[in-house]
């Protein structure tokens, strides 16, 4: 190790490699979940350099852990316990942000930020349309094919995704770094590096479709009596501004009720109870106001749905209420920590069965796990749920991870089995959800995950985890 | 073969085993480029069946030919030279089209055609938004990626896609028909079977994402000067239309000469001489024409562009004349055939380099191989052109495929070597480009597609090359 540190000095500068028990802190502890202990945390700050560190490790034999700004939720990017692993961190691969206005994308160090790249697109009228609360690295946000609150309309990260850049276990560095929008040219590499946590090698830069920014945005907060209703609206939404959609958000009347009760807020924007779902319809266009009023535009297709025959499902539309629904709906997780133990799931089902597959989660939770609550908010345009299972901490027992994975599997097996769902739509998967991924994955997928690491990574130097 | 033939009988019926000459005639010879022998053609009609076939070949030893509709233009789904090869047909695999409409998708069966497909969304107000000139099988676009005239909009095959069910060379059926838009829990293995050319397997089933169709839709014509007033134009339309924007076509002067001289239409939109640069302009729109006026919009943004900086490039605009665009267009290879021979490119470069691409080609080929005429039309929008390369019948000499090849060689180069461009932007690979394939694939694709086929299929007995 040491005479590995010392060829890692080499690669980085002395100030490029950390070994000190404080300095490593922040390296070895996830964001929510997974904790662990790292030889070194390593600091590289070009393409060539992070191969030349995997290089080095490699030959060293000691394996190691990327990192980016570990804001992930699955335990994916902190070293394991054996205090033997050394993290690369891309934090200081962020010198590149070329934007290349007439292509419409952007050539990103892996380590350059959602922010910073958005900083930098916003001079020339463009932004990188994945809309998130954290503010990841876009190495990081490839890794784990984030989506988000614009993915109805945009896509996720794979949708926006041109070129990439990856250095394998090895040190070997590999790049198509293109900018074409069209190449059907075989197999498409680039995709195995999506979604797979970094297992398959290190993110180092990326080419990303960029997109105008909008002249106009307009949003809105509709009150659904049930999840019935949000559907309806949502039908109504998508065949009469189609393209113009750009968000569709929902948080529940339990998720309102804890915010209402332990969060800040200036106003109230119901009237005494919240509805049973707060909806945020969010539209956005190129077209400049003369051409069209986008408020018109949204005003006259609520209109045709208030006229309709779903008219009954939606009690209410509070006008210029957009900014309280994102205030509230950013303390929903605070706010129900106040109430007792929180487990956060991030999953999806096809959106027409959004409605029914919560109401069946309260009924299935009331019979077999009485004191569990169901607080939910999610991305209901593209069929996301964050559920949110809000129990009193004594209900655990003598055993809070026992009863914790007794309630997840209740759930997983439900979503997946019953409703053709996911366990993990937009946080990918890591050591936090691992038992999920081996329980609901086909033996293909495996098979073909492993002859990958095989290939590309076959004495298992990265991350703490396999997907064979 | 006979007993194999026995068993394919067995689980197709006997009317789904074809082994007179004169029935294999079809299924021997690709659309544009390929032609082989068949031992036999089978035609299954359901997953199942097709499975059980390539079980059933799998156990005789015998190697398979998966083929869709079969206007491919690569020929990768003909058989080769051999005649000892299985054609499996997937035509008769077609009776599943099963519309979910509030989802926003559709499964069906991979020989389902585009046609078939659209029909049934019609009713429900839907369509799938991959715009073609030729009618292929949904498992044929799947396999080859197939792109279109509207990417600009909607994007490829790929961005379309959610689920999908395959069978393996072994007759194993791997079946992910999810309709989920989210769903991050590892590799996404579907991306495998995207442009490959059924190299890992055969599709049987899919799930694709549906769209509204517009309420509104209007094109024009623009008449440029040069390719620069070609992509200036698309910079204003993207900025002031953005979202509306679904089709961004462009016919060379030199292609429309060719139609002018010998294809057959009522009226020439042009005044005298065709510009260097028709443009056809179309937007649409989810908007009704009380909340947006569509044509309204395009006069505004055109304005817009002719009071701007780069007014000069656009001599003219062609209201009302986007019909005669299309007849002219879709005559442009059958004119191109009446002045020599064609040799037909499918090429992409980054957008902002297709006007100098285009020119240094002309310059290169005028110094090189005079004689060789560019008459190129295509997707600007996406940086795709297809070059057609024009030469008198004689200019080949006594080795007209080694002079194709030298002319193949030298544009190919150029646009992968000097311009950062694909060699084939819509077509995919297969034996008829397998050349490019293999001088401009990195080593490290090659290695993990050989691990994929011997993963997949490691008697290699799906189709006639190979990506390794």
């Amino acid at each position: 190790m040491q005479a590995l540190l010392e060829s890692l000095r080499t690669i980085v500068g002395d100030d490029g490699v950390l070994t000190d028990a404080h300095d490593l802190v922040t390296y070895e502890k996830g964001w929510r979940y997974g904790a662990g202990r790292a030889a070194a945390a390593v600091r590289p700050a070009t393409p060539q350099a992070v191969a030349d560190v995997l290089a080095a490790c490699h030959k060293a034999g000691v394996r190691v852990q990327p990192m980016g700004a570990n804001t992930g939720l699955v335990g994916a990017s902190n070293p394991d316990a054996s205090g033997a692993m050394v993290v690369l961190s891309l934090e200081r691969l962020s010198r590149t942000i070329d934007v290349q206005p007439v292509d419409g994308v952007a050539l990103v160090d892996a380590g350059v930020t959602l922010s910073a790249l958005n900083e930098a697109l916003a001079p020339h009228g463009l932004m990188f349309p994945i809309d998130l609360g954290a503010d990841p690295q876009l190495g990081g946000m490839i890794a784990t094919n984030t989506g988000g609150s614009r993915l109805v309309r945009y896509g996720d990260v794979r949708a926006n995704l041109l070129g990439l850049e990856v250095a394998l276990a090895d040190g070997t560095l590999v790049s198509r770094l293109t900018r074409l929008r069209k190449d059907n040219t075989g197999l498409d590499l680039k995709q195995l590096f999506v979604g797979t946590s970094g297992l398959f090698g290190v993110i180092t830069r990326a080419v990303v479709r960029v997109t105008p920014r909008p002249r106009q945005r307009v949003a809105t907060l509709a009150c659904a009596r049930d999840g019935e209703a949000v559907l309806q609206l949502l039908a109504t939404l998508q065949a009469h501004v189609g393209e113009l959609l750009t968000a569709y958000e929902v948080v529940s009347k339990e998720a309102l009720g804890a915010v209402l009760r332990h969060g800040s807020y200036e106003r109230n924007p119901f009237q005494g109870e919240p509805p049973a779902y707060a909806v945020l319809i969010e539209l956005s266009t190129a077209l400049a106001p003369e051409v069209l009023h986008l408020d018109a535009a949204l005003e006259h297709t609520l209109g045709l749905h208030l006229e309709g025959p779903h008219s009954g499902g939606i009690d209410d539309v509070l006008v210029g209420r957009a900014d309280d629904f994102w205030h509230l709906r950013h303390q929903v997780s605070e706010s129900l920590r106040e109430e007792g133990a929180v487990i956060g799931l991030d999953l999806s089902v096809p959106r027409s069965r959004l409605a029914e597959f919560t109401e069946v989660i309260r009924a299935r939770l009331a019979a077999e796990f009485p004191g569990v609550r169901v607080a939910d908010f999610g991305h209901w345009g593209d069929g996301g749920t964050h559920l949110n299972l809000v129990h009193d901490r004594a209900l655990g027992g003598a055993d809070p991870a026992g009863f914790k994975a007794r309630l997840q599997t209740l759930v997983y097996d439900l979503c997946v089995g019953s409703f053709d769902g996911s366990y993990s739509a937009e946080h990918c998967v890591g050591p936090h959800n691992l038992a999920a991924y081996q329980r609901h994955t086909s033996d293909t997928v495996k098979a073909v995950c492993s002859a990958l690491r095989d290939t590309l990574d076959p004495q298992r130097r990265l991350g703490t985890f396999d997907l064979g």
